[in-house]
């Protein structure tokens, strides 16, 4: 890199590099004619700032980051459209990490976020994240932080989320007032407080409905679609099996569909569906998927409006839960 | 924030900050006493070194930034999760920048990237990208830089693709094995160089089959489903209509899906639909989508590798271009 410096400008100007920096910062203390000279043969050379070294100085990187689990699922590129939309205006950018559901790639992001790499920091947890300490590190460094969705409740910060327990309740007493009585949850993490939140919605529902639960009814998957496809399979293939599934995230009611297909099992005939999903083919599957659709777009929105009143006023962020509504939208799956 | 910073150990250590940083580095100039002193201190009050300034001193990031249009893709987010995978291995952070299909957030992009933020860029570009001034600059300031699938010709670096145009010319030829003779070509833009193979594979294929090229029959959509649904609904109700669709991006194919069911034409009995797509659900659909699927996860894996060839080696990146093959795989909207 032939790469020009504060260095080489004040070397051609004859000037200090101190009295350089501070023209190229527009300083009162330098002189117009000063700064004027400065300035001419910085374009000129095409003089680009180094990020790392103004960054130290200013202490501002005009950088967010969102860190979340995965993006092959609709719910996060939503979520982080609606975050995009807000920074674009703000005139930041948006850096994402993926965690990849792993707690160990998370501790890494947020060791590499810990020391003002980025002003402020939107966040939706790891399906294994069970210990929060190195979160606690973020929010005691200083950093900005706003949780959203998959939210960590032990931290003093805003969390936005959807209305995960009513939605969880709604969702089942769907399925059981469409006659299902066998009623399995696909679930992805027992850590996540919105799994947590989604299945007591679920057991509630169940026991207002004088329904026993099931253990067996109740199955954990994972990142995998093959290793979800088995695990479905083996649910729909016991005695007993349920006559209605509500999945948690969309990956797993889209592996129930291929298991059904393969199975020879007819939904909504044998097996009713339903579940939380943002996915954009729901009406076009055959059958069209009864889905809870989350607000993605207006949750990404949401938090990101949140953490920039923050940085805004330099204010540390209000230990807020913001609850946005989902949708229960009744398609054939579900036998409507 | 209450960073403890070299200076403080420093002073708490009666040393030079110099010789802090020096004991940090591990420096042969420095005693074996000294340094364990300087650690022991470090470790004790938690001491972060500042990324911004080690950075600086050490100009790796061990971070490579990934730049593409949008993550509502499939195909873009499994090429995403194929970059992961090489970059775990290696230990490198993976920045993801979105453009939203936008030349100017791209130049603002770049521009973030010029001044060696990361180690390296993995890019596929905006629709919008004619003008590629900003990515000469990028390679020019010796930012190594590898484009996949979205790839810029004009510039002497490895690019990774699928069979473009041969895919183009096979998708365009199934759906005249299936009886269509009037086939409308949707795309995004007439900018990318996968664009322009992609339609020549198309419009070979027609002379290929003595079928005149219909302009009227070449549609240009963009990020905006509302506005594609309206364009792709004109396209349909015009006399003369397309007995067969051949979409080069998924979004579209889905868009088209939703016209044909609100306009009751029947696929594939009214008209066929092929599309590029890496969706998870096209087997799912009613009907089943007929797709020229790219190996997207292999195509961000392969782009990766190359990267890091090049970091390894601190070596430049041949200019080469990559090519893995896509498949067709025909289902029930082509009427097999």
């Amino acid at each position: 890199m032939d790469a020009v410096n504060l260095k080489k400008l004040a070397r051609q100007l004859k000037l200090s590099v101190s009295t350089v920096s501070r023209a190229l910062r527009d300083s009162h203390e330098i002189s117009r004619e000063t700064k004027e000279k400065v300035l001419a043969l910085a374009a000129e050379l095409n003089y680009q700032p180094n990020p790392y070294a103004s960054s130290l100085r200013r202490q501002k990187s005009r950088t967010i980051a969102v860190v979340v689990p995965e993006i092959a699922n609709n719910f996060f590129s939503l979520a982080i459209n609606g975050i995009g939309s807000v920074a674009q205006e703000k005139g930041y950018h948006v850096l994402i990490y993926l965690t990849h559901e792993n707690v160990s790639e998370e501790i890494s992001i947020v060791g590499h976020l810990l020391s003002g790499r980025v002003d402020g920091v939107l966040m939706s947890l790891s399906s294994e994240t069970g210990d929060t300490t190195h979160l606690a590190e973020l929010k005691r460094k200083g950093v900005p932080i706003v949780f959203f969705d998959r939210v960590c409740d032990t931290i003093e910060t805003a969390r936005v989320t959807t209305d995960d327990y009513e939605s969880g309740f709604n969702a089942t007493q769907h399925l059981v007032d469409q006659g299902c009585r066998r009623i399995a949850y696909l679930l992805i993490s027992p850590n996540l407080s919105i799994g947590v939140k989604r299945m007591q919605g679920y057991l509630d529902a169940l026991k207002q409905n004088s329904i026993a639960v099931d253990e067996q009814l109740i199955v954990q998957g994972g990142l995998d679609n093959d290793q979800n496809y088995a695990l479905i399979k083996s649910l729909l293939q016991r005695d007993g099996r349920p006559d209605g599934i509500f999945a948690s995230v969309e990956r797993l009611a889209i592996s129930t569909y291929h298991v059904c297909n393969d199975l020879g099992l007819d939904i909504p005939g044998d097996v009713k569906i339903i579940s939380f999903s943002n996915l954009e083919t729901a009406s076009l599957l055959q059958p069209s998927l009864t889905t809870v659709t989350q607000p993605a777009f207006d949750i990404g929105k949401t938090a990101a409006m949140v953490l920039f009143k923050g940085l805004d006023k330099k204010s540390a962020i209000a230990d807020e839960h913001i609850i946005l509504k989902s949708a229960l939208i009744p398609r054939a799956s579900t036998g409507q």
